[in-house]
C-alpha cells in the first residue's frame, strides 16, 4: 500500500482526517475519480457486479472460507445492493423495503445512531418498540431474548453493530443467536464496522447487513450499500411507500440489466472498486482490523499519557473511534483545541453526540500508527500552546 | 477553459460522453475530487454554502440583474437545499417534503420522467391526477388552465422542462402563467435544462425548481437539489414521512449549523464548486446556452448529412439530447453501432425510452462542436463498416 495519504494535495491543503468519516482515503483511490463512466455502459456494469460480489463476500467472509467444493457458497443466499447518498439513505431504504407496514420492529438502542433508527421507523408509520442502555453500556442480549419472548408479534430486531455516538461494540453474535433462537429476523447496522471488524452474515443468520463506501472500506462518500439474505428480499415486493428507495426494485433491475435505476454516483463506485482492491491486499479484514487496532492503541496510550482519559473501558473499545472525557483543566477551550489541531494538520470530530462532556477522534481511515503518533505530538503542542498542563477530566483530576 | 476533455485518463479509458447524463466533465472538476474533506469542518460549511447561494442565483437570474438597489434581491426569496444521491431522489425529496399528505396534485406527463413523477407520488399515497400528452407533443398550457379550473382542489402541478425521453421542451412560462393566475404551486423538474436553458424562478413565481449536479452544470453525479420559495419551505415542516428527504428539515439544519444532516457527498459537492467556476467563466447560463446549441446545431446538421432524422421538429427540440429515428437499412444493428462507436471513443445512450424505434445523442458535457463534428465522423464510419449506405428511417426511406 503506498502510504503518503497526502499525496496530490496542494500543501496547504493536506490535512489527516482523525473522524468518524468521511475519512482520509488512500491517493490511488481518489486517483479512481479522473475518469468519466457511462452510467449504462458494460464498462460500468461491470464494475458495478465486481463491487457488488465483493461486498457479498466481505459480509460472509468466515463461511466462505469454510464452504465445502460442490456445495453451494454460503455467499449465494446473500445479495449486495447498493443505494445511491449517505449511510442513513441506505439504512432508511433497508427499514422500508424489509419491513412490511403491519409489522413490528424492536429497535435496541445505546446511542444516536440507535435512535436515528427508531426515527426513521417512526416516519414511516411502523410500529416500533425500543429497549435502551446508556451510551457507554452494550446492549444486553437476555433483555432482548426477554422481550422477543414477551411480545410475539415482534417481526424484526434492528441494532447498531459498532455505535459510533461512544465507539462502543455491540455484541452481535449473542443477539444474533437470541434472534435465531426466537424465529426473528436481525438487521444490523455495521457502518462503521463493516470491512474491519469480522462479521459472518451466513454463519449468524442475519437478514441484512447495512454499510457505505465512506467508513471502513475507505472510499469516498456517496454511496450506501445493504447486503441482504435474498429469500428474506424475495418477499418485499411492494413494501417500501418510497421509489427510490426500494430495494426490491433496484435489485430487481440490477439482476435484469446490470444497471442501476436511477443515476448512480459513478466516480465514487469507481474509488470505492479501487478501496476494494486495496483492501483486499490488505488482507481483507483481518488485516485492516490490525492496523485500525494498532492505530487505536497508538492513540489511547499516546493520549493517556497527556492524562486524556477515555470515555469507554477497553473491552468495550471498538478500534473505530475513540471518545474522550473533556479535559478539567480551565485554559482548555475545545474549540481552540480543534482549531489549533487542523492548523497543524490533524482534523478531528468537531461536535459531540455523547450525553457526557467529550470529544472524539477516529482510528480509520487510510492511515497508520504513525500518523496517530503524530497526532499525539501535535495534541500535546496544542496543550502547550494553550498552557494546558494535562488532559485530565474533572473525574480523573479530582 | 482547458479544453482536452480526456486529460488525466489513460488512453484506453479516453472515451466522450454523448449521453442525457452523467456525462463528460472537465479535467478540472475531476480533479477537485483529489482531497479529502472533513464533512463538518469549517473548510467544506464555506463550500457548501459558496455552492447553494450560486445555485440559488441561476435559478433567479435574470431578476437578480433586475433587481433595484436598496430593493431585497429576488434570491433573497428562494434557498437551495442539497439532496445527497440521483435527480430522482431530489425530485422525490421535493414532493414528499413540499406537499402535504392530505393536498392534490396535477401531472403534466409527456414523457418518462413525468410518469416518473406520478409513481413517486403513488407512492407516497398522495392524491393525483394527470394530463397526458404524446412524447413529440409538447404540453398544452390551455388544458392545464382548464383541469385548474375545473379542479378546484388541486393545489400543485408539477412539469419537466426539457423531457429528457425525446428532448422536448416544454413551454415553462406559459404553463407557469397559467399556475399564478390560477394561484396553483408550480414545481418544475429542470433536471436536464438548469443551467443551460434559461429560467427565472422568482419572474415565474415558481415553488421549486429540481436538478442535479451532473448534467448542464458538469459535475459528476451523486448530488440533486431543489431550489425552493422560502414562503413555501416554511409551512413545511412533518410532511414528509422519509427522514432522509426531508428537505426541511435538511434547510434547518443547514441554516442552523451549515452543516447536512447526514453524511455529504464530500467530493462530488467539490467537483460541483468547480464545475460552477467553469459555467460562471464561460458567462454562465447564456454562455452555456450558446455552446449547447452550437453542439446540437453540428450534430443535427451532421447526422442529416448521413440520412439520420430527429424524432422532433427544430422547433420542440431543446439543445441537450436528441432523439434519432431507428435506420431503416437491413443491415444496421444498433447493438453494433453503440459498441462500434465506444470502440471509437464515442459512448451514446445505449437503450431508448420513447415509444418510436429510436436512439438518442446529448449535446452536453465538456464538449465542443469539434467533438460534435469528430462524433458524426465516427458515426460515418461506423456506417461504412457495417456496410449501411444511410441512417434514414423507415417513413423517410419510403
Amino acid at each position: 500500500m503506498s502510504h503518503d495519504p497526502t499525496q496530490d494535495i496542494p500543501p496547504g491543503q493536506a490535512r489527516l482526517l482523525l473522524t468518524p468519516g468521511p475519512l482520509t482515503t488512500a491517493p490511488a483511490t481518489r486517483r479512481a475519480m479522473l475518469r468519466d463512466w457511462g452510467s449504462r455502459d458494460g464498462d460500468f456494469i461491470r464494475l458495478t457486479r465486481e463491487v457488488l460480489d465483493r461486498l457479498v463476500r466481505i459480509a460472509c467472509l468466515e463461511t466462505r472460507r469454510a464452504s465445502l467444493p460442490g456445495r453451494p457458497a454460503a455467499t449465494d443466499a446473500f445479495v449486495a445492493v447498493p443505494v445511491q447518498g449517505s449511510g442513513t439513505f441506505a439504512v432508511e431504504a433497508t427499514l422500508a423495503t424489509l419491513i412490511a407496514p403491519e409489522e413490528r420492529t424492536l429497535v435496541l438502542i445505546n446511542g444516536a445512531y440507535g435512535r436515528r433508527i427508531e426515527t426513521i421507523l417512526q416516519r414511516q408509520r411502523k410500529r416500533v418498540v425500543t429497549l435502551t442502555w446508556a451510551e457507554d453500556v452494550p446492549v444486553a442480549p437476555t433483555d432482548v431474548a426477554r422481550t422477543l419472548e414477551r411480545e410475539a408479534d415482534i417481526t424484526h430486531v434492528v441494532m447498531v453493530h459498532c455505535e459510533t455516538t461512544s465507539g462502543i461494540l455491540n455484541p452481535l453474535a449473542d443477539v444474533a443467536r437470541v434472534c435465531r433462537a426466537a424465529g426473528r429476523a436481525l438487521i444490523v447496522d455495521a457502518m462503521s464496522s463493516f470491512g474491519a471488524l469480522p462479521l459472518d452474515a451466513a454463519r449468524l443468520g442475519l437478514a441484512a447487513v447495512i454499510a457505505s463506501s465512506n467508513k471502513c472500506l475507505e472510499g469516498v462518500p456517496g454511496l450506501g450499500f445493504a447486503v441482504i439474505r435474498r429469500e428474506e428480499l424475495a418477499g418485499c415486493a411492494g413494501n417500501s411507500a418510497s421509489l427510490s428507495f426500494d430495494l426490491y426494485e433496484q435489485n430487481q433491475v440490477l439482476e435484469a440489466t446490470g444497471q442501476w435505476r436511477f443515476t448512480p454516483p459513478t466516480h465514487v463506485l469507481a474509488a470505492l472498486a479501487e478501496a476494494l482492491a486495496e483492501h483486499e491486499a490488505e488482507g481483507g479484514v483481518a488485516g485492516r482490523f490490525r492496523r485500525y487496532a494498532m492505530n487505536c492503541r497508538t492513540l489511547v496510550e499516546g493520549m493517556g499519557r497527556l492524562g486524556f482519559v477515555p470515555l469507554l473501558p477497553p473491552a468495550l473499545q471498538a478500534p473505530i473511534i475513540v471518545t474522550f472525557r473533556m479535559p478539567a483543566a480551565p485554559g482548555f477551550s475545545f474549540t481552540e483545541f480543534y482549531d489549533a489541531l487542523a492548523a497543524r494538520g490533524f482534523v478531528i470530530y468537531p461536535g459531540k453526540l455523547t450525553a457526557a462532556e467529550s470529544f472524539r477522534m477516529g482510528c480509520i481511515g487510510h492511515l497508520t500508527p504513525d500518523d496517530m503518533a503524530r497526532a499525539v505530538e501535535a495534541v500535546a503542542a496544542v496543550l502547550r500552546d494553550m498552557g494546558v498542563g494535562d488532559g485530565r477530566p474533572r473525574e480523573a483530576a479530582s
